[in-house]
């Protein structure tokens, strides 16, 4: 087969990578079948050619497969038990720290901005490029993937087992690992709720929602039997109405992030 | 050509997907052929397949074709020509306004937490999911992009002029388009430098600089006929010691973003 799909199939909708990234659903049940050394590798890899902000390359990641510190980690993420089943499992983490560090013997004690919101942004964000690529990446070679926001419910405990220093902090977990189940595609908000012309469109996005909301409640209804139909903007609502992880702040300010 | 790349290529770790992950390149100058609906909607599909926290599809992306309008856009984030001169501007934005206004008729009054820190990480995270999986897919069909993190230099003028309501913020910007250039690969950090084992590794992560540094030297040399070689480190420096847009954590809160 030939690697050079840019030429072969420019001019096609229907490629093998947007087919790809269209059947992508979250994991979370694993065969225990091991990720070689080999995949790993070219998933993260992958990761890293992802684009990152003036080459800053502001993230770290760290895979777990030691079975007692995957059992720690998915205890602190919520007794989520699949980060404990899976057979790697990745900390995506936002690091300011290698470059803080490699930037150091040049500064002659020239102030610098790593606690600014704008390079938390940049970090953040490269870490997600980098995660998503890898996401992708390990999706091609057969495996599932399930991102883990859990781990920011005890993330001063997740920080410490792993031994973040100052502005290293864990963005998500990801599972990693040939899927033993086939969910159904979870369906997506309507492209006009989402996608705007020339302008931000407020009443559009509101609107859309009501057609989702009936979407959903079908996918819920034919997933559980019958027994749940919540239409989404209910869950929202009461996802709006949790104070989850209201540490963060706290947290990445003691970290060295954000403090101005 | 089969659609089914999972199954026919798992075995491999030569695969079309790793291979176009493995040759992304940031393009800056496009050809003025015109990327059409269809693309941009198959695209856009795409980003929305991307993992999002508990399906709250926080984003939003504005599609700017109107010429004046990108010309603006260019201008605002620091004259960068490509911004007017690719055919389709995308501006990615964290929105949690949508889910709020879709949450208020279940609320009752009920405090919500739009504002806290992690809330902003759940927007900007999935806005960078689907920002990716849209860049991957528009390499899929022979297109070229650039992210535009210029876009933040005047975010309140870019927010006012694409009528952005309060909890919408621009992250980056997205020209797509077909390229007029094929620029080198950039070498990234040694692997080691951000693959991690079961722990933090803050001593490796910094020695992987020095072979980065020498990679990049000779890089620059390449590419600029050898008047520049500035090592990766010392161009970090620069980068942290310079007070660039100090102004987005209070435009953000002013936004009803990261007040707590």
């Amino acid at each position: 087969m030939s690697k050079d799909l840019r030429e072969s199939e420019a001019a096609s909708l229907d490629n093998e990578v947007l087919s790809l990234l269209g059947r992508h659903v979250s994991v979370r049940k694993f065969r225990p079948d091991p990720v070689s050394e080999e995949q790993l590798e070219a998933i993260i890899q992958a990761a890293q050619m992802a684009s990152t902000s003036s080459n800053v390359q502001a993230y770290s990641v760290i895979a777990v497969t030691d079975p007692a510190l995957k059992s720690e980690l998915a205890a602190l993420a919520g007794n989520q038990a699949y980060v404990a089943e899976c057979p790697v499992f990745l900390v995506w983490c936002a690091d300011l720290y290698r470059l803080r560090e490699a930037a150091k013997p040049h500064l002659g004690g020239a102030a610098t901005y790593e606690d600014s919101a704008e390079n938390f942004i940049i970090a953040t964000v490269d870490t997600a490029l980098a995660a998503q690529n890898a996401a992708v990446a390990a999706e091609s070679l057969g495996l599932g993937i399930v991102y883990i926001g859990g781990l920011r419910n005890k993330i001063a405990e997740v920080a410490e087992r792993l031994g973040l220093p100052e502005l290293v902090y864990p963005l998500f977990g990801m599972c990693l690992g040939y899927p033993d189940q086939s969910p159904a595609l979870r369906p997506r908000l309507p492209l006009p709720a989402v996608l705007h012309r020339d302008r931000y469109d407020a009443g559009e996005t509101v609107r859309q929602v009501k057609a989702y909301d009936a979407t959903m409640s079908e996918y819920l209804r034919k997933r559980t039997g019958g027994a749940k139909d919540t239409p989404w903007s209910a869950i929202m609502a009461d996802r709006l109405a949790e104070p989850i992880r209201l540490h963060m702040k706290d947290f990445l300010q003691g970290k060295g992030f954000l403090r101005r």
